[in-house]
């Protein structure tokens, strides 16, 4: 297997790279997480995004509990080698383990946090 | 001044936050860097992104030498409160330093990272 493309990216001292998730349908970024080696080659070979849970330091496939997986449809990497950019199809419709469609949805206003997006789905029936 | 806000973030050791850059008006994801807690106060007192270079260990004022600034349109933070995600009108329209519109022109391609995107302006010209 050619692995060029996985040497060209340069890895944290923790082999991992930054990652973005961005839903391709509406351009909405979705999450931001981290991905090794491995689940990046993984995420390439099995066509969804899986990432490295650094506080769990193992494999983190995306949707595995939740259902809510992500279709990669675009692999993008940016101009020092060093972030990716995935754009994907959000199953579901949700990214967020709180239930709401991305991960995004505190806005600043005025000096305070301000939630904005709803809850699409209560996270006690995502993750029972 | 209220700082409840710039408390509510979970800073890394290193005093930072990732801090993704969207174009407004497109959805784009232009460019990933990491601002400090001065940063981001600043970039928020005076509506235009000011990133934390690592490299340089200094303020970063975006487009001080290219005149690529980025206007604030609006500021999110997410579910852990550990990644900002700043939507913005990039002046000039190229928001990366090889000329290009964004810094993600390179997409994965049969196991190849493949230059996708236009370089708009020649470098040496921005910064001259």
């Amino acid at each position: 297997m050619n692995t060029n493309w996985l040497d060209k990216i340069k890895w944290t001292e923790d082999g991992l790279v930054p990652t973005i998730a961005q839903e391709d349908a509406t351009g909405k970024v979705l999450m931001f997480a981290w991905m090794s080696r491995e689940s990046l080659a993984l995420t390439v070979k099995e066509g969804k995004a899986i990432y490295w849970s650094r506080s769990r330091q193992k494999l983190w496939r995306k949707g595995d509990e939740s259902g809510h997986s992500q279709i990669i449809k675009e692999i993008r990497l940016d101009c020092d080698n060093d972030v990716i950019l995935i754009k994907v199809e959000q199953i579901g419709g949700i990214a967020c383990h709180t239930g709401r469609h991305n991960c995004f949805f505190q806005r600043l206003e005025d000096g305070n946090w301000v939630n904005i997006d709803p809850v699409l789905k209560d996270p006690a029936d995502i993750y029972s």
